[in-house]
C-alpha cells in the first residue's frame, strides 16, 4: 500500500518534501496546503491538487501523514499540535532549546487523537542528534563535537539584511580546519566559539553606502557575530546572482573516546555530511520520518517521537528480511 | 536498577566487555563463564566469580543478560540459539552471509522463550549497517560504499601463520586513498576489489627459511591476497613485538546521492571509525545493545532483533527526557 503525504507550506522545504516523495515509490503526495491563495501556488507534481490550509482536516482520510513545512518560529509551535489532533505529524523543529516545550504539547495533542507525530526531523536536529545518541552510548568516557559547515546559515544572512544601506548578504559558517583536526587526532580540548567556527559574509551594498560603516556593524553584532572572527566581502548583485544562488551546507560530528581497564585506548568516531542543498537534503530526512511514523502508527505505537526513538528499519523502505540480507 | 550482566567466554571480547561494563555504572557483571577450567581464568573485575560454561542455565535468575563472546565459525551458532531459550542474550555474529539463517534459529529459542536477543552487534556488522541503511533510507537515489582499514585483520595473519616457513604474521588491510577522494568529491564509481583496498602484511620468517617462496605464497594465495595488490615486509621477531602488539582497526561508509525534482544536487555522508583496539570498541557496542536488550524485554518486544531494530535512545542510559533536552 502506498503511503499517501500531504505537504502543509510550499517553500523551500514543501518543494524539497515533494521532490523526495518522487523518489520513494512506496509513497505518493496526495495534497498542498497553503496559506497564500492556492491559484497562485504552482507545484510540481502533476495532477495533485493545492488546498487552503484551513481546509485541510476535511482531507484527513485521504492523507496518511501530514508534513508539516513551516518555520520553527511561529508556525510549527501552533500547526504541530493542531494537525497531531487529525493526522500523522512530522516536522522539523529546530529550536534546540523549546524542543521539551514543543514534544510536551505535541505528545498531548497525538496521544488524546490516538496518531504518531515525529517531530524535529532534519540534520541538526535529526540525524547529527543520532550521531551525538550513538557516540555517547558506545563511549561513555568521552566528549563530542558537533561542526557546521562549510555552509549558508540563512538566520545570519537574514540579520546582515536587516543592517541599513545593505540590499543583499549570504554568510556562510565554516568550522576551523586545526580544530577538527586535533580532535580527530584524539586529543579533547575545551574550545571556544571562535575556535570552532569563522563566518564569512558576502555583501551587496546600496548605491552610495558607507561600507566601512556596515563593515563594522556586521562584525560587532552581539550573538550573531562578534563572537566569531568574520570577514566581510563587498561584491556586486551579479555577483550574488552568480556565485551565491545555492543553499549548500553540512558539517561534522565527532566523538573522541577511551576504552580499556585503565582508559588506555582511545577511539574516533567521526559522522560528516556534505550537502549541495540543505533543505532538500532536510527533506529527505523528513520523508524517511513520515514512513517511520505511518508504521509506528500501524503498530499502535502513538504519541510524539523524535528520531531518536524510531527503530533505524522503520526508515527503510525494505523489509527487516531485505535489511538483514543486504546490509546488515 | 541495576543490569546484570553474564559473560559467556572470556577471550578478547569477554575482557573487552568487562572493561565496557565497568564504564557503564547502570550495568554490572555478576558472572562469567568459560569452557576452560574455571581455575585458571583470572579476571579483572574484584568479587566476581568464573563458573563452568555448563553451569550457566543454573544462574539464570542472576543475569539480565548473557553476552556471548565466542566466535562466529562455530560457537555462535550453537551458543545463541541454545541461550536464548535461558536469557536475553546478545552476541557479535559477523559472518554476513549467514546472518538470515543465524537470525532464523535465535528468533524461534527467544520467541518460545519469551527472551530478547540481539545479534550481530558490533561495528561491522552493526555500527556501519546502521549508517549503510540510514544513508540508503535518506537518499534512495544514490549509492553506498564500505571500507576497511587501516587495520590488522586476524584472518588474513592467521592464513600467513599457516604458510610453511612463517613463525609469525600480521596482516593490514589498507583502503585506497585515491578511491576515496574520488567518492567523497560525489563520483560513484564502480570499483574492484584491487581498486578498493590494498594488504600490508609484516613476516617473521624462521631460520633458513625461503623468503622469496612465501613472498610468493602469500600474494598468490586465493580469496585471501590474488585479487589485492599486497606487500610483503619481512621483520625480526623483537619488531614484530615491539610495532605490532595492538589490535587497530577502522574504517568508512560513504554514501553518495542525490536529490532534486531532477536529481540536479549532490550529497555525501560520510561516517568513519578510527579505532585503537578492536575488540574493546566492538565490546562497547555489545554493551550498549544489552542495555536495550533488557529495556525491549522490559517491554514485552521479545523475538530476535538486530541494531536496526532498536530504538537508538535504548541503547544510552539517559532518559528519552535527558535526551531531548541534552542532545537532540
Amino acid at each position: 500500500m502506498t503511503i499517501r503525504v500531504g505537504i502543509m507550506g510550499y517553500g523551500n522545504l514543501g518543494r524539497g518534501v515533494e521532490c523526495a516523495l518522487k523518489q520513494n515509490p512506496d509513497m505518493e503526495l496526495t495534497a498542498v496546503f497553503t496559506r497564500r491563495d492556492p491559484g497562485s501556488v504552482k507545484i510540481l507534481t502533476e495532477g495533485v491538487n493545492v488546498y487552503p490550509a484551513k481546509d485541510a482536516k476535511d482531507l484527513a482520510d485521504q492523507v496518511d501523514v501530514l508534513i508539516l513545512c513551516g518555520g520553527s518560529a511561529t508556525d510549527l509551535p501552533e500547526q504541530t499540535p493542531e494537525y497531531a489532533k487529525y493526522f500523522n505529524v512530522v516536522d522539523s523543529f529546530d529550536t534546540h532549546a523549546k524542543i521539551p516545550e514543543h514534544f510536551a504539547a505535541v505528545d498531548k495533542a497525538a496521544r488524546e487523537a490516538g496518531n504518531t507525530a515525529v517531530i524535529s526531523a532534519g540534520w541538526d536536529p535529526g540525524m547529527f542528534s543520532l550521531n551525538r545518541l550513538y557516540g555517547s552510548a558506545v563511549l561513555p568516557d568521552g566528549k563530542d563535537y558537533t561542526f557546521w559547515g562549510r555552509g549558508v546559515s540563512q538566520g545570519h544572512s537574514d540579520a546582515i539584511r536587516r543592517i541599513a544601506g545593505v540590499k543583499d548578504a549570504r554568510q556562510y559558517t565554516i568550522p576551523v580546519e586545526s580544530a577538527l583536526e586535533a580532535i580527530r587526532s584524539g586529543e579533547t580540548p575545551e574550545l571556544t566559539t571562535r575556535q570552532k567556527h569563522t563566518r564569512e559574509c558576502f555583501v551587496v551594498a546600496g548605491e552610495g553606502a558607507d561600507k566601512a560603516a556596515i563593515e563594522k556593524e556586521i562584525v560587532t553584532m552581539p550573538n550573531y557575530f562578534a563572537d566569531y572572527d568574520t570577514t566581510v566581502h563587498f561584491i556586486s548583485q551579479e555577483e550574488m546572482e552568480r556565485d551565491h544562488r545555492s543553499l549548500p551546507h553540512g558539517g561534522f560530528v565527532i566523538r573522541s573516546g577511551k576504552t580499556g581497564w585503565d582508559l588506555e585506548h582511545n577511539h574516533v568516531i567521526e559522522y560528516s555530511l556534505k550537502l549541495d542543498s540543505n533543505p532538500e537534503f532536510t527533506s529527505s530526512v523528513i520523508v524517511a520520518c513520515a514512513r517511520a511514523a505511518y508504521r509506528m502508527k500501524q503498530e499502535g505505537m502513538t504519541g510524539c517521537k523524535t528520531i531518536l526513538d524510531l527503530p533505524p528499519a522503520y526508515l527503510s523502505s525494505k523489509s527487516g528480511e531485505e535489511l538483514r540480507k543486504e546490509l546488515l
